[in-house]
Parts: structure tokens; C-alpha cells; sequence
């Protein structure tokens, strides 16, 4: 089988990440920040003095053990046919606006989810001194695997309220957004080149999931959390759908004690893009 | 004497520089380039594949040399006392998506404006084989200098044409263009922190001149050259006022055999931005 269950437990190297401010403002402004126009804050995102790190970072130097997860045994898989699915960060401390961390990890979890297998990798990332930073759980649909009659793991949580939302603030994205975004790391043409996409069934490229995932985040601190990026402590979303470079996202928040609920859609075509999403403070 | 104008010929050292494809990318998302919307081949501007280098890059490499100038004996002057007044930049050859330079030049010429001092540096940036790639020359005013009785130097040419332009081009900047133009090397606070800019006598923070020479480049390259990066064998221009951030850029072009005259205005404010500019072509 390609995609052997018993790999649970496998480690996952994740390898070394440095970044300086430069890298956090790039990251910022690939989200969208910068606009002077739309907050007044915005400086504090893109400008060396006095720079805050959004918490959302913290995919940034753990993504590339994504790519390191064909190589382990029970592995064996078609990588265009793998989604991300799910994303579960947690913040153990407050994340620098330089640092050298070192990531490691292992597959948390594997799935059976009939038409596919569901791969949970989780990976700590670690500063010089060994102090963890943060933690990414990953959770990648892995389309044409699955069947082998396992479980089929835990329910998608973070429900919605029934009532409406305590707040919705609109992030309008630029049309080159996904351009800038990429030269955070994710190179995937998928996010760059018609021709590309449209073999993955998009006429046009597509944002990067985690740069919706980042602008919500941003929305969220900026709205609710007064900008105080050190109150996030744990981050988890499930990609929905997709958003096209250029529309704008719609997030809709709940506060429930120390858990905010968020529901984020595209509005020029109603699709959520961001579901069973949370942030959990400090 | 502060600036002595016997410094003329004294050698500056403008280091070595190395770039790659991400630094390209982000230097024409600096200018604004990547907008799928306005243009279907922006892409060659912000993508890897098939990946061209405007000509106007070439003064990111040879930009650090300006830093330099006041440690020359001869050159002591307040910084703050210095506007960039034109640019003079000539390509030897093709620039290619990634290299490393070395830049190293002269103090060209001192000029006595009576209430300020004209210093020219021209400083030309070689490729690892010793292949010259780019010279430039860096027109630097130097209020409160100058009235010693010098000449006060060749007078500004490249004048437009009194017929109507053969083309005009609109180019809208972002309003977060400064912050991501900055990325590309050149982190003077003017152009982020409206403290700063305040105490400059600006509002808010300015775009970098070279960012609008850039802009121009583009538009001139894109409309009147087909795209073809490698027409261009020099461009001249005199910086006569500035851009805010979101404002757009309105360049006119007049073709005289292989000189193309240009000037820009900003189209809110209707003020000069480019005059007495010039891209000559092969």
C-alpha cells in the first residue's frame, strides 16, 4: 500500500529556518498589510521599528517538511493529488523578529477517510537555545489513498454559533497578493502560472491557503485583540475553498471566553474559504 | 571647505552585491508590477519561468556606493542637506535574473550651484568574470554647499519635444508601494515612518525617487519596446518631484529615431515627477 498506516510515529525532519525582519515584513505585506489608507497600525507590520510578528508566522519555517514526507517509508504517494486540509498552530512563546529555529517532528496521525487518507504531521519548531516556539499540526488530504477500513480520526470541531457574529471586517487582497505571498516560501506554480493552474482546474491562479489563513488572523488581532499579536496562543482552521487574487475576504468572529470563533468567505462569490476555525488567547 | 572641489577623481568603493530571481521579483513588485488585471505579461516580471530583469535594476546594485561618499576627505557635508537630482544609467550588456557584482567608481565631477554643491559619482558594476554590466552616475545635490566660484556644470538635457507625446501611460501606484520598494535595499525612514518624513517636510512618507525612475522604466519597456528588457542602452532622468504612495504616475513618451524623450507627472496632483529623461535604445 502506498500509504501505510503504520507510519504513525515516523519522524519527520523539518530542518533549519533563520529569518530577520526583512523576512517578517515581506510575509506581512504578502498578506495584504502596508495599506496606510485602511489602518493606521499598518506600520507596525512593515516597518523595522517597533515590529510585531503576527502569530500566522509560524507556518512559515516549518512548511518545508511538507515536502519531506514522500521520503519516508509508507510514504509513497502522488503529490498533486495532496490538499491541505487542515492547519493547527499553537504559540508556546512570543515569536522574535529574528531568530534560527530548527524543526522537528512526526506523522501525529493517518486516516482513513475512504477516497483518501488523511496524513496529521506535527512539528515543533525550536530556537537556538531549545526553547520551543511553536507547534504546526498539518493535515493533508491525500485524494485516491484511504479504503483500507481504519478510522476515519476526529470530527472537524470549532462549530459556528447559530447566532451572528460579534464582528465581520472585510480584507481586500491585491491582485498580485499570491505573487508577493510566495516569496515567503511556497513556490508551488499552482499560486503564479495560469497554465499550471488550470492543469489543477483553476482558470487562474489561486491564493495560498495560508495566506487566507494569515489574513484572517491578521483581521482577527487587529480587530479583536486590540493588535496585541502576543495573546494568540493556538490558531486552528480548515480550508474550505479557494479565493482568487484580487477578491476579498469576509471574516465573521464570536467571542466565547477565551476562544474566538471564526467563519471567514469570499464576497464577490459567497464561498467560504475558511471554516471550523479558532483562535484561543492568552 | 566641506566639499573640496579638488576631490574630483577621488575612487569610491561601492562593494559587492549579489542578487538572485527572488530578488528581481521583488524588486518589479516593488514598482508595482504583477497585476494580472492591467497587463497579461506581468508575469514575466514576477514569476521564475522565463523571468526578465528591467534595465532600471541597475541601480539597486550600485546604490550602497552613495553611502560611502562622505567618508572621502574632501566630502564632509550633512546628509540630511542631500536630494538625488538625476540619474544617469548606462547597460553593457544583458543584466542577467541572478549574479554578483562589484561596483567601484570615482567622485566624476563638483559643481558650484551658489546655494548648493552638484557631486556626480560614476560608479560601474562588473560582473565575477570582470565583464562591466552597468555604469551609473548619481547626480547629488548638496544644499548648503557650493559658492566658491566654480563652474556650475553642464546644463540639463533631454528636452521634450513641443508636439504632442506619441503615447501615454498610466501607472497606479499601491499605497503600500514605499514599504515594499524599501525591500530592494534602500531603508531611509522618509519613505516609511511619517515622524521622519514629518521632520522632511512631508506628511507622509514619500516614494523613492528610483522607485518612480522604475515605474517609468517599466512603462517606456512595456509600451513602446514591445517588453523587450534588452533595447535599453541608457536612461536619463532628472527627479523634479515626488509621488505619494497610491498616486499614479502619468508618463509620456515622444519617439526621436532611437531616443525615446519622456516625462511624468503625478496625476492627482498634476506636478512634474520625471523631467528631462530620455531611455536610449539598440
Amino acid at each position: 500500500m502506498p500509504i501505510d498506516p503504520n507510519a504513525v510515529g515516523a519522524a519527520i525532519a523539518g530542518g533549519s529556518f533563520t529569518w530577520d525582519r526583512d523576512r517578517i515584513i515581506l510575509y506581512h505585506l504578502g498578506l495584504g498589510a502596508g495599506n496606510p489608507q485602511t489602518d493606521a497600525n499598518e506600520l507596525a507590520y512593515t516597518y523595522e521599528k517597533n515590529l510585531k510578528v503576527l502569530p500566522s508566522w509560524g507556518v512559515i519555517p516549518a512548511f518545508g517538511a511538507m515536502g519531506n514526507l514522500g521520503s519516508l517509508p509508507g510514504m509513497q504517494f502522488n503529490p498533486a493529488l495532496l490538499l491541505h486540509g487542515e492547519q493547527d498552530l499553537e504559540i508556546h512563546r512570543a515569536i522574535p523578529v529574528a531568530a534560527t529555529v530548527n524543526t522537528s517532528g512526526k506523522v501525529a496521525g493517518i486516516y482513513d477517510k475512504g477516497k483518501a487518507a488523511l496524513v496529521v504531521l506535527e512539528m515543533t519548531s525550536k530556537d537556538e537555545a531549545g526553547n520551543p516556539l511553536f507547534t504546526n499540526r498539518f493535515s493533508l488530504f491525500i485524494r485516491g489513498e484511504g479504503g483500507w477500513g481504519g478510522e476515519s480520526g476526529p470530527k472537524p470541531g470549532n462549530e459556528k454559533p447559530e447566532r451572528d457574529p460579534d464582528l465581520v471586517v472585510e480584507s481586500r487582497t491585491l491582485p498580485q497578493q499570491a505573487l508577493l505571498y510566495r516569496l515567503s516560501g511556497d513556490k508551488n506554480p499552482l499560486h503564479a502560472d495560469p497554465e499550471f493552474s488550470k492543469l489543477g482546474g483553476f482558470d487562474v491562479p489561486i491564493l495560498h491557503g495560508l495566506c487566507s489563513y494569515g489574513v484572517v488572523c491578521k483581521a482577527v488581532v487587529d480587530n479583536l485583540l486590540g493588535g496585541d499579536t502576543g495573546k494568540v496562543a493556538r490558531y486552528q482552521a480548515r480550508f474550505a475553498g479557494v479565493v482568487f487574487p484580487g477578491e476579498t475576504i469576509v471574516t465573521a468572529m464570536w467571542k466565547e471566553g477565551n476562544t474566538i470563533l471564526i467563519d471567514a468567505k469570499v464576497k464577490e462569490r459567497g464561498l467560504n474559504v475558511i471554516s471550523n476555525a479558532a483562535i484561543t488567547t492568552r
